[in-house]
């Protein structure tokens, strides 16, 4: 290949995407589970009832965003009947599509104002509209807009997070979403099956939907009953262009506006960042929580953060956050296992989450637990080069001689059956491994492999699981 | 999984392997190609001459590392007539194997003496003696021992280096290693036949065996004819801890011994260490340059780095190692694309570099490659994400709003039989995809992926290979 020369750059700002109707050579497609059919196996991880957050209506309907959907519902909306304070967390990746852009904005504002705010989530699937430039931004406003319409009412103004997942580089029939939203919002209602339609009008190539609900009490406030529901679905679709995440929870616990943003960190980098398919993420990755107050209480307040209501709700979301996103890893694309990495004894919690994060990614680990096979030299492997650079970089900062010690080194497998663990590596030597109780551990979908690194008291936990054929 | 207590620590110096037989429930396999045939499609890669550099003999024999290999060479030997300058890079993993910990200080001594020292180099696949405690230490002594005991003489002293590749954990069988380095050394050649068996006898799930040699010429000693030769062996195997890379090159050019580290280090960033197949980085990895100067001519030092004759050389030496480098990927497991990751218009090497990586590390685009999929989606996605730190790790220290900008962005296809480039994104926004013309360039088994990113004027090239079913 020769050198090239730069290309003539006209900035995005300039521009409207050339065509809202993109050329038939452009569209990509998926194959979304076929009569909308849950597999057999995940049937369980699907609930048959749940206690849903006091003042929410949601619900879903078929808008057709993918022109050949008529019986997918596509277009989910979740509607506070009074402002929530809301906060987000956001793709990192430097490529946002324009609803992360719009939402990102617009949470900006809210917390700016400090009170809130938010009446509505508004979501799409079937179309990312991401790469879709200044055409897009206006979509995913006037999406914001046609919600905010319906929500309004003359004493309060809304506000309204949106969300799209779905192919990328194709500009949204947005005629159809805008018709859509006064219908969606007509039907909306707060039973469990409600909540399950949202669930599954969010969907891609998921094969089930992904919601749960819980209920949790507060220090300060005994004898009310909070209630918390979240719906997520998948990244790390084989199909092109599909790898989006997106959540919602939504609770009736009074959190403050200011609160919110520490809280709902906490809770993605302990969970939905701490899950992998496949290590790719997204332009639209996006999960959102909303908070309305609705069943009473003090509020709480992150002032301290050390108080006891604070910390309770930190609890309650980052351990319900992890459930719902370990959702997505059980519906990995082909996926046969389900698998915790936990990585203690670590010299700082970001050596370890690096460390977990790495064995996580690694294919070869990946392709040994769909062999199962107790091949504890991969993970030793992924262990020793997590905190290694590209050349040209400087070393991890963290990277110390203290934080990975060979003769420190401890390997295991551990049943979730409440059986002893399989040790593989002790302080750095390989044990003689009983590869009976190995190939009996590897039956099962659940394990976790449990690395011990012997050189502080930091620890990290990630969820993947196995590359299969079905992967390819 | 409960908090657990930390394990006693026993330091690996202190103890020895408990078992230099290993149990039977510990040995692991791999499948080396059957009949060692080479699979017709790799067949063109295999040279049928070469001219090598004078002064070195090689070869390699059968000692049966793997008790049931009885037909495969498994023990390689390079020796020069005379010492030579050498260098290595080796695997920054954390677990290090024994003989990358033991020729590692055998280098960093032959440096400190400032003058060619090395004479050999002394190869066994089948067993990597990597996590094999201070016994595995004494083994890969014993080993540049016994090569030192046949190569040495009563005027020189010789000096060599170890590699290892195969299985991880078990000691190597070393009696039989040390009974064949005599063999071994008298059997050695100068000729194509004695360079292609000496490259084999380093494979192990490897394919075909990777060989090439090339003449030269440096600019202050018109007439000389130089060489350079190299072998190399796959990295990336889906059998178990089978995923070390080596590379041995030898040179008859006048090279000081103070040149070779910078030179090689150099070389290697831009091949061995720009290309993957699966991403993990092994325990053994190991690339050494030897150079003897047998040829004549005047010495090439890096004093200046600037001379002519040490940027000619360093031109050769990299362009040799990427050749060789290239040769790794085209035997990915299963894969059947070599793939071309060229950065361009990058604000800094190391974006250039870090992003390259990761577009060929992802599996999403490594899937689409094999799925013959133009999906620049993926692409993009990779790209805007590279840059992007773990959570409670800093950002990147390279990430600036001015190293991607979205509306900066060009990707295309460009295809390796010098026609036109196929424009998939410009400017940040999708082109109208021919994906007539797509699917054709997707046929071939090479292919370039161009990201002109617009910001800067730095570049990376990396080298990878997509994932097809057989991976799995």
């Amino acid at each position: 290949m020769a050198p090239r020369a730069a290309a003539p750059v006209f900035g995005l700002a300039k521009r409207t995407m050339a065509a809202a109707t993109p050329s038939a050579s452009l569209v990509r497609s998926y194959s979304a589970p076929v009569g909308n059919a849950i597999p057999l196996a995940k049937k369980k991880y699907v609930p048959s009832h749940g206690t849903y957050p006091q003042g929410f209506k949601v619900g879903g309907i078929v808008v057709g965003v993918k022109p050949k959907n008529t019986t997918k519902p596509d277009l989910a909306m979740i509607v506070s009947d009074v402002p929530c304070a809301a906060a987000a967390v956001f793709t990192k990746n430097r490529f946002q599509a324009a609803p992360v852009t719009f939402s990102r904005a617009l949470l900006r504002t809210a917390a700016a104002a400090d009170q809130p705010s938010i009446r509505s989530v508004l979501i799409n699937s079937g179309c990312a509209n991401a790469v879709t430039g200044k055409g897009g931004l206006e979509d995913a406003a006037a999406m914001a807009r046609a919600a905010d319409a319906v929500c309004s009412s003359s004493t309060q103004k809304s506000g309204t997070i949106v969300m799209s997942t779905g192919v990328i580089g194709q500009r949204l029939p947005i005629q159809k979403i805008l018709d859509g939203v006064p219908t969606v919002y007509a039907g909306l209602g707060s039973s469990h099956e409600h909540w399950l339609t949202a669930a599954k009008s969010i969907c891609t190539t998921d094969t089930f939907p992904k919601l749960l609900s819980r209920t949790f009490t507060l220090p300060s406030a005994a004898g009310v009953e909070y209630r918390i529901a979240g719906m997520t679905k998948g990244a790390g679709m084989i199909h092109p262009n599909m790898a989006t995440l997106l959540g919602v929870l939504a609770t009736d616990a009074p959190l403050s506006q200011a609160a919110l943003p520490s809280l709902l960190k906490h809770a993605v980098d302990r969970s939905f960042n701490s899950i992998t398919i496949d290590g790719d993420t997204s332009t639209n990755d996006t999960v959102a929580l909303l908070a309305n107050g609705t069943a009473g209480g003090p509020a709480v307040t992150n002032d301290p953060v050390s108080s006891p209501d604070y910390l309770a709700f930190q609890a309650v979301l980052t351990d319900f956050a992890a459930e719902l996103a370990q959702l997505v890893v059980r519906d990995g694309e082909g996926a046969t296992k389900f698998v915790t990495i936990r990585v203690t004894e670590a010299a700082s919690a970001v050596d370890a989450r690096r460390i977990a994060s790495t064995i996580a990614r690694s294919p070869l680990v990946k392709t040994a637990l769909y062999g199962k096979d107790a091949n504890w030299g991969r993970i030793l492997c992924a262990t020793g080069y997590a905190l290694v650079s590209e050349p040209g970089e400087a070393d991890s900062a963290t990277l110390s001689t203290a934080t990975i010690a060979p003769e420190r080194t401890n390997v295991s497998f551990v049943p979730t059956d409440g059986s002893a663990e399989l040790k593989l590596l002790v302080n750095g030597e390989p044990e003689a491994v009983d590869e009976a109780r190995a190939a009996e551990i590897l039956e099962h979908e659940d394990l976790a492999i449990l690395v011990r690194l012997g050189t502080g008291s930091a620890e990290a936990t990630y969820w993947t699981c196995d590359y299969s054929h079905e992967y390819m």
